[in-house]
């Protein structure tokens, strides 16, 4: 059995990212650039003006004030998307809107709001502006040759825009992990199927897949098998076909029917570890296959009970997703803090993951913890909201006690 | 000028959710349930057993020890997913996997674990369980009539779980909102283009695009419109055919070729807020228009400036959308909090979102105000990975102070 800590270290010093590919604009949110993006153009591409106004040189307008104010000809009218202007002509005023080019000449926009009153031809300003003031400077905000967005960086709607404003509508990413789905148990019948004694519907299998997708991953295969060697094998090698990764639940304990590590080994994966000091999720098994013409395969053994399986998803496959995805790891996500609201006794030699429902009361969260909860109880992790972690060394959380937490919701 | 809570108040008291329709479970991760689901099947369905082991009378094991097994024959095997057994004889076991239906007759699980030796026929037990132990009993986590899932949840892998659990394979949801963007401007080109002196490319469309997906709506259509009302109308009028939200970006300050408020009144909507009490963001505008064959249609009048876009689509949208899909509203985004660890003056009378680079220390996160920040810097933006609040009154952050905070990446 190895520590929670070991698990993640195993997984992403395993999982390098995977090979590059472009995709258009549209498609390259939530992706992960493959390269840093060099600016190829300033921005703002051209001195602008900020506010609608008027452009004037700062010095004309020295002393305007309410009591005493300056009047200008007005020389002509900038509005946004036009071109090349004439020069601004001394003691004049270009009336100039929101995003128009400054014209040559004018060093400040007296904005719209301190002239007196205009005509088409003649405007009267009563707070004369400072040099530079109102205007954006070509450049400003980003220069050619600037690191524009960094190899790792997860596209964010702001990197989107900035993306576009430069004219990059194909846009070199890491190519998204390809994930197989496969459920196993002589138990299981499809969620369409009536069940008859003895049976359970598969729930694993959607539950994955809907995880996974809230990922970014959007390429899966979903499937079932019986517990038995040679169907396993032969559901395992046509998962694995065109899939990076193989998530298969069940079949990963100690019984006579878990054949879920055997047959992984029959086909060439390495295991990299089994047995992890969590509770949920003991069982979890990790492997890898580095052989093979179609590049590395990945493959998870994820416990049969539905809890175990959904909380290892999210706490070992998400970060081997992330990893494979190109996505340097995010801020922490154990990040909230809040107090038990009632005792709970949990094993003291591994970490467990606690369904709570969290309340916040002023500045604190408080955590109510769900009992009982069990690793089949997949209506009372559907209740909670929160889930906590409670560290290996601890056998009892008391009502008081700090525990970190994250939204389940 | 309407404070930020206010317009909350607007979005969230105008925008009813939209109806019902009914979705495969594999479409469902996401949505929103329009009704309440109650539980039709018992879970677990039957009796079964939490581990590998043997199903026993725990009486029949009183005073088992690592001195004094107790010998039991074995009277067969059951594995999970096999049908009805006939029942436990006295002084019998009865091995069993996990998952598998226990035997009538048998009130406790002997682990594994506890099988001193044990052959096909025979098995000794050194320690004997307490009546009831290991045993999942039949309706433990749900039973027949339970409020399965309460109409409002958006639907969690877990939830996915639990309907597929109960086979429940077509479910009811909200619709999903379908949205049309119009990014307004003379200025603007496509960012396939190039961009001539005074041009440049529409980088909200793409950003808004982005952004709104990432919330669950799939249908979205977007395109340009110049500054010219009766292009506006057209452009209006084509998206609002079929889409129950329009966001318009540019065309709502109070400039000579601002029109979109004119248009979207001409057009039947009602302006329900305009200009909000926010940096960046301060000339949103909401309208909604409840007469029309089909249904109401909603329209944001967004800033010009990305940065300001893409605040307002996170504040003020987002919400709206929510709203409309039917998701109750989520716990607070601004949850986080940390010291600035730079001054930053600001409009007193405005609440400013402010973006920042988060450094966690400890259990204190360190928030580095980026310098400076204008609404049209999506460079700016895009370096940032927090965005933090600060509220209307304050009119200066000094290094140390607390500021709320949420993660942009």
């Amino acid at each position: 059995m190895i520590t929670p800590e070991e698990a993640l270290r195993f997984i992403v010093s395993n999982t390098p990212s995977l090979g590059p590919e472009f995709v258009d604009l549209e498609d390259a949110p939530g992706r992960v650039l493959s390269e840093d993006i060099v600016a190829r153009e300033f921005l703002p591409p051209f001195d602008n003006s900020a506010m609608d106004g008027f452009a004037v040189r700062a010095e004309d307008l020295k002393g305007a004030s309410p009591e005493s104010p300056v009047g200008l000809p007005v020389q002509d009218v900038r509005q946004a998307g036009t071109g090349l202007y004439s020069a601004l002509r001394p003691r004049h005023a270009v009336r100039i809107m929101t995003g128009a080019p400054v014209p040559p000449g004018a060093d400040a926009i007296a904005v719209k709001e301190t002239a007196a009153s205009d005509s088409a031809d003649f405007v009267r300003i009563i707070h004369g502006p400072e040099s530079g003031d109102h205007i954006r400077r070509a450049g400003e905000d980003v220069k050619i040759g600037d690191l524009l967005l960094e190899k790792g960086a997860t596209l964010s709607p702001y990197d989107i825009a900035l993306l576009a404003a430069q004219g990059v509508t194909r846009v070199p990413v890491v190519k998204n992990p390809r994930v197989g789905i496969i459920a196993t148990g002589d138990e299981l019948v499809s969620p369409f199927s009536e069940t008859p004694f003895g049976k359970i519907r598969n729930s694993n299998g959607p539950a994955i897949a809907a995880g996974v997708r809230r990922w970014g991953v959007e390429s899966i295969e979903s499937g079932m098998a019986p517990d038995d060697p040679a169907a396993l094998e032969r559901a395992f090698r046509s998962g694995l076909e065109d899939r990076d990764v193989l998530l298969v639940s069940g079949g990963v304990s100690i019984g006579d029917f878990d054949h879920t590590q055997t047959v992984l080994k029959k086909i060439g994966f390495d295991i990299l570890f089994w047995r992890v000091a969590i509770k949920p999720g003991k069982p979890l098994l990790f492997a890898k296959r580095t052989a093979g013409r179609n590049g590395p395969r990945y493959a998870f053994g994820l416990p049969g009970n539905p809890v175990s399986a959904l909380v290892c998803l999210e706490e070992f496959v998400r970060p081997a997703l992330e990893a494979l995805r190109g996505a340097r790891p995010r801020h922490p996500s154990y990040h909230l803090s809040g107090r038990a609201l009632n005792a709970y006794a949990k094993p003291v030699n591994r970490q467990q993951y606690i369904f709570c429902r969290a309340r916040r009361e002023g500045e604190t969260f408080h955590l109510e913890i769900i009992r009982p909860q069990g690793s089949a109880m997949m209506g009372m992790a559907s209740r909670a909201d929160a889930l906590a972690v409670a560290p290996i060394g601890v056998s009892r959380i008391q009502p008081g006690d700090e525990l970190a937490f994250r939204w389940l919701k």
